[in-house]
């Protein structure tokens, strides 16, 4: 079968591979949408989950199950399913525990196009498929689902671990996709006043509509001096990071209360060490929690999720900003992915 | 000053009364906008809280700090604040621990019109004021402002312990203005299928403003067996009962799953006991759990959920079908509480 | 193989049967301590989960892997390992969302003399053996290790469900065997004060080695009197059931404080409706939860439990009063579990 | 009236000051026993609050009611009291959120030789008495209860932050008299294996005492490396720190496991940052969460603490290794906690 992989570090193209077998608990997947990521460019130009060869690249995907293995009880081919990022394993004392996304180690619930081919191929493969795949909702589009599958999930995690409530005031430092995703998070989750940071027009536009009531844009100054201005000097509630880089830590301790969460869902790809103010973090007695957390997956969280596409509570289209059909167009998506054009936040191709 | 009261348990009036005096924490307000609440109904013509001999009642109120004690640091007269009609005593050990609403003992959080007199007079005094006051932001009218006493705080605290999470779907059964809230409160906490249970068109078409996707009428036939059908016999994750009578628990318990929650927030007038089906319960083991708490007050809370209304996340106008100006219109208010017109959900009158 | 079962209701004896066949993620094991249970007694005399023919008994075991499926990664032939009474589906949604004890519906984590035979066998299956298998520690026998299969975690689960804390006083009403270890869980959860209600001289002896401060004889009058007398008429915190019947929710409820918990441990074998009192419940207000669980199983809870024994945190020989050596006294044990003798808490069989 | 006092930094001395004054919700209370803290020393020797003139040092006492405010509701001259270090202004709307140790701004809750003078005195003053003070039992000596004003809270939140739950495996680096407590409170929420990290003889013999499963001495090698060799290479669950500097951190997310807590109780006293090793730390997606707080203080802390030394759950006894009787001592008592002699864990003076 085809797939489009990364032959080596800073270098990609289409291979030819085997089919994936199928276990007993498992099932293989044609994709019908798929979605390049930032961490797709992270991981080939970057390398920053080592160097790989011919690994068949992509974790979003909505499909069409092909195959199932005989353990399964819930899906069949033919089912139109959406495929999180992470599929845990579910036995796992670490997913025992409520940290699926580390069943067996550290971050090892994430398998596409890290520790197996990824989804941009004629097939693939989901491992404890009964676990790790949801039906793709009736009223919502191929398009819409595979948002589903990481960028709602990533950037609703963020503000659950945020643990935002209502009314209070919450700042999303960065606002790509799952930025984006976290304005919308902290909103559904009651959020009064949404600081939203970034810089690009298309980004600020959509935040406001997920429900931003403040925009920050980085280019005019210190982040944190600006939110502190706007607040009078009143610090926020709850810190979500979804963009930046280390050093994005401490500017979130300018800014939060005491007993308030710095939540982080952006992938931390380079640098040796996050540094906490002492004195910002009430030398070490100001109940200022930090948390960074990857994206859980599975079935259930796809199912929930899709309720708010299902039940229009979220829509997911002003992310979509960029549309392919063919197969094809996924090496432009993830051209446009390392690019980012001005008028980018996500691209989707439907096959 | 002048107060409506109740005279004793079946009669109301205006009554003369000496003005309340103001301890150092404490201070003098006169209202601006306030809303007879069922509650009030409740205590006079059902003798809920047993005889009561010219008490003042009201306990939802927007007003001017009149005088403040000589220990009150943040407000001043002149102030316009919102009230609670929850004010706690905010040293007491069960407000130390977060159950302040019982400071004291069970309930006695609870002040207004109940161990003291209310707010439907010249001037109230509010105990602890630093603590149970908030300043009314400039862009809230004070009609709104005063939905914020005990409709929204109520409304939000059933879906609160309900702890409805993302897509959750949630049934919320009861849709007067705090059936309203709990809507509005649960689709503000991120759910997914909300079914709102209740019968008069004008709370129907309130409650789909406020986030409800299905309307179930108990004119049509059993509850449960209309939202079980209606979820193809899958059960509900929550539900928040803001209406009924203690039976209601029994229709609850037909609908949640296990793991599920049933949260009340409806004043539980009459009646023996609540029966909880030992089947349906799970033979003691299903998770099923059962909660009912009284809102909790305070300045936090009024701060916190003013800003809902601040930043536009919450409408509350829905709600304010009956539009006073004057005082004397406040024995009007509670007479439509009492009567409930096809056309009421909530009255409030402006002074 | 050989196995003592359930012939029919009101019957039990020794069958003959088929050994068990093992799938690719499920385990053969060869019991070496077990132990009955009062659920073996509801299950049989009581026809507590209905009619059942020739089901072999038994749901309390540590053994010896006999046998693995070919995706078992972490368990192998010879390995001594400890059973939990439940063994979930850990892909289900119900597990995902951390309820596994009711994967697939309302308690069918539960599968052992359920809904396929239990371990009063020559061997016995346990489904999805990497997740529901943990290794018993070197330092802790077989018969110790038994107590961990049910009677640890269920105990143990009353009080997680109460969230007991630091200096909390507790009531645990039963003190059998779960009930004994309740006393222990709350105990080793910070517990202050620590109410014991029981009868027999054997097990109120055992309650005060495991933390008891107080023992309650409800052959003196009424509990909720006598314990309330205890307080000088103060709530306690938290009231953890494990015996009594559906009347004894009443009683919790005239003793536990607004704010409180009321957990249920207890399987609730007979009659229709628990009834909770109006007033007492605070009319609907007074945040006492009402919670009741079928102990979590899987491997994760038997390692970490298992830890407080290996690291001499808990220690469950004061459980066992009657040990036997041979399988077939697993009769005899039945029998003392269904006639209670006085100086009975557990009887465990070595084989 | 006498007090022992900070001069300025780097002397202290004996002064004579006013008696406080007693405002309407306050008390002034007499100690009965005090005990100099390590903070203390931080004031005086290193400025860590900055400088302070004539400032009254201590705030670990046990006391007697002199005099109260007409407000006081529950105490009343010659009651025996505990005093929290913590007295926060309950009021307060961080008070309201949970956080009363930062009520009106960080760290505000602490008030004793910080913003106003502390219990070396003949007299002191409690602010809002009803919610800062706790009878002490009849059954706890006054040295005994002064380890409740800060020793225990402090350990025990630390413990209380990691979650500690049933079985886990902890690691308590710092075993002075907070070390010590953090060990005694993860024992108490039910922890499996502990680790406890110090140097000292006498601290090492305590720690064994409080539940200490392994002493890990840092003065042979490198502490995350002997702790990854005791567990095999796994992680362990949680990490206290109660002592070191803030390179601790990094010892402590060498061993933590994803989804696991480090949690800080070490007032840090020095130093710019925290260094949160980036891969360590799972690339920002690990969930090890880090937070660090004060002790919270006020009544119902102290009365449910207390019920731990009334009913014998926990023995302060151990800690107080140097008994002193006469005002006169509180000197030689805080040159101790500067000298730190091998065989001090923590002095108590008794007046």
């Amino acid at each position: 079968m085809k797939g489009f992989a990364m032959i080596r570090i800073n270098r990609v193209g289409w291979i030819e591979k085997e089919k994936p077998t199928c276990g007993p608990k498992d099932a293989l997947v044609r994709p019908l949408a798929v979605s390049p990521c930032t961490s797709d460019v992270h991981t080939v130009y970057e390398g920053a989950i080592g160097e790989r060869t011919n690994l068949i690249l992509g974790h979003e995907a909505v499909g069409v199950v092909a195959e199932v293995g005989n353990l399964v009880r819930d899906f069949k081919p033919g089912d139109k399913v959406i495929i999180p990022a992470i599929t845990p394993d579910w036995e796992a004392v670490e997913s025992q525990m409520g940290f699926s996304q580390h069943s067996g180690g550290m971050l090892n619930g994430w398998k596409f196009s890290n520790v197996k081919d990824g989804v941009f191929a004629e097939f693939f493969h989901v491992n404890e498929a009964d676990g790790n795949m949801a039906l793709l909702p009736e009223n919502v589009s191929v398009e819409e689902g595979v948002m589903l599958s990481d960028m709602v999930p990533t950037g609703f995690h963020g503000a659950d671990n945020a643990r935002v409530a209502y009314g209070e005031t919450v700042a999303v430092i960065g606002i790509g996709p799952v930025g984006l995703m976290a304005v919308a998070g902290a909103n559904l989750r009651g959020a009064g006043r949404i600081f939203a940071v970034g810089s690009r027009a298309v980004c600020k536009e959509a935040a406001r509509k997920y429900g931003a009531t403040d925009i920050i844009d980085y280019k005019n100054g210190d982040v944190a001096v600006q939110i502190r201005e706007a607040m009078k000097n009143k610090p926020v509630d709850k810190v979500i990071i979804a963009g930046g880089d280390l050093a994005t830590f401490e500017q979130a301790l300018k800014i939060v209360r005491p007993g308030g969460i710095v939540s982080n869902v952006n992938y931390l790809g380079e640098g040796d060490h996050i540094k906490i103010n002492r004195l910002d973090w009430g030398v070490g007695m100001g109940h200022i929690e930090i948390i960074g957390g990857l994206m859980p997956g599975g079935r259930k969280n796809m199912e929930y999720l899709s309720n708010l596409l299902k039940y229009k509570k979220l829509d997911v289209n002003p992310l979509l900003t960029h549309r392919f059909k063919g197969f094809e167009f996924v090496e432009k998506g993830l051209a446009l992915m390392k690019d980012k054009p001005a008028d980018l936040i996500k691209p989707v191709i439907t096959i």
